[in-house]
């Protein structure tokens, strides 16, 4: 069967155009394996597809009349726009009309209506969002990022049980290593948390390597950190604020003469390029991992080739069976809530 | 009186010669203000002096035979170096021969022994460590990044306080703003401690702004940001991994053809001088605030001239009277262990 995405076409600073452009491109390109339903104010999108000459079918258009703003608060905002593309569009999963809910909205809206609409699978009490930021070995991917706070030892435990699943069939590593976020690598170092989540996750199958510190993420010394989703909320924001800084850096001194200026000009373009890598936020989405169907969650300013390559990573993590086998593993270590 | 600066000349990766041309020089510069007394090998010292030209008094070399190496656990290894410099130097302080020590040696082990051999400040329960990183308004002082772990409210508070009297009078802020790290603006984002340390700092004196993100540190939003010892560590190791990072990102990029090759040659060394701020570690020492004396700790691959730095800081902090400051100001509030 098909995977059917509900795209949140109304998400993102550059939507509903970005998105609009990205789904229907998705749609044709892989017709044989994927389905796009396009979710939010019908008239925004009947106008920008016929504006760039696209064909869509009308039936998978869904009306949305609300949209959740970027800074609302999330859980309110679900309560109060019942009719929001986001909520639409994650009632669609819960309903079994779509496999997978794709948003570069308002971040914790995606995650509330995650949570709170398609809900949380038997025995999994705190879902995961994960970051796969880049790092000298290709990437490190860190669970949770999401901002869940006050985890317990077994919530960092089945974070890592879930991200191992991902990790493995999404991003291909064969036996990838864990780590706990903490501030040294002895086993001693770390707070009450880490030690006792070391002592959860030392007894699991998992390929657990003990603890990495801040500096090991980008040297990608394990595949998969795991940590509180307090810290690694700040860890990521934190991480999206450093090109930004350095851009600040570069313009103050191009404005300390002529020849500075001259001298960035010239190396803009390289560096853009060389560091490309650093943007990682915008090729794609991130998983929400523990809920009862599929939720990729995207940058807020997601490109239309993020937005494609969203709706297809949505696409594996249908067909690699991610949400069956996340069940399974919880189910036969006896997570319980 | 003038300072009284003990110096490891031990410490740090390019000790001893680094420190010692570096405590020198800063001897001979500031002679009407400061004193240095250089702790460590006085053979390997001395020879470092003669070889450089350099004339140092005989008498301000205080011989310490061991070294605490970088990877060494801190506690353990005070306890079997009574003999190193990292221990001589300290004691000095608790004996009044100084009136600080500077290290850029182990980082654990020098803030171990500031609070073990100099020992606590009356009424402060956890000594905190400071990093002063770079922001687009200038700077944001981090407190605590000295991996203390599991801070109480309480602690929290009197990071703050320390660190708005470090910051009013060594970095000249009238009326530093003070932010509590965590995962959202709103005053109901956060985890148990933030949510608890917000209600003891909005009743305090300091010019509380309430929460910060990850994101606000670079950009500044606030003078000082607070936050438990565990992720000011874990955030400072990463930050401290991003240049590191982007230099294996231009060394791929550069190997990708000769033309770009030639473009990242020709970039290096604006980008260099551009991003310098970047390297802020190098520049200074850290504080250690809250212990019965002055400790300023110094990054490991610290230059000479970070030395000279440091020293000069280690001058202004006991100029200033930070230390008795700090006192009367955990007196009055009533802190109590």
């Amino acid at each position: 069967m098909k995977c059917v995405v509900a795209l949140d076409a109304m998400g993102g600073d550059f939507a509903p155009a970005a998105v609009v452009l990205g789904g229907v491109e998705a749609y044709h390109k892989f017709q044989n394996k994927l389905d796009v339903i396009l979710v939010g104010k019908k008239d925004e999108i009947k106008s920008i597809l016929s504006k760039n000459n696209l064909h869509f079918p009308d039936n998978k258009i869904i009306h949305a009349d609300e949209v959740i703003g970027m800074g609302e608060m999330p859980t309110d905002a679900i309560r109060n726009k019942p009719n929001s593309s986001i909520v639409v569009a994650a009632k669609l999963v819960r309903e079994n009309k779509a496999h997978a809910f794709v948003s570069a909205g308002n971040t914790g809206a995606v995650a509330a209506a995650s949570t709170l609409i398609i809900g949380r699978l038997e025995g999994v009490e705190r879902p995961t969002i994960g970051a796969i930021l880049p790092s000298e070995s290709g990437f490190c991917a860190v669970f949770d990022v999401g901002a869940f706070v006050d985890a317990k030892p077994q919530h960092l435990l089945s974070y890592a049980l879930m991200a191992d699943i991902y990790v493995r069939e999404i991003l291909k590593v064969e036996n990838p290593t864990v780590g706990i976020l903490s501030v040294g690598e002895e086993k001693d170092k770390g707070n009450k948390l880490t030690k006792d989540a070391t002592e959860l996750l030392s007894k699991s199958k998992l390929n657990f390597i003990g603890n990495v510190e801040g500096r090991d993420i980008l040297k990608g010394i394990a595949n998969i950190v795991i940590c509180d989703g307090f810290i690694g909320n700040i860890l990521l924001k934190f991480g999206e604020s450093v090109p930004k800084y350095m851009k600040h850096l570069l313009t103050l001194y191009a404005k300390e003469s002529f020849f500075k200026k001259i001298k960035i000009g010239l190396l803009k373009n390289t560096l853009k390029e060389a560091l490309s890598p650093l943007d990682y936020q915008k090729y794609g989405g991130v998983p929400l991992l523990g809920v009862n169907g599929i939720a990729i969650i995207g940058h807020g300013s997601s490109t239309s080739l993020a937005i494609k390559n969203m709706v297809l990573r949505a696409y594996e993590v249908h067909e690699r069976g991610i949400t069956d086998r996340i069940r399974s593993t919880l189910k036969e270590i006896g997570m319980k809530e």
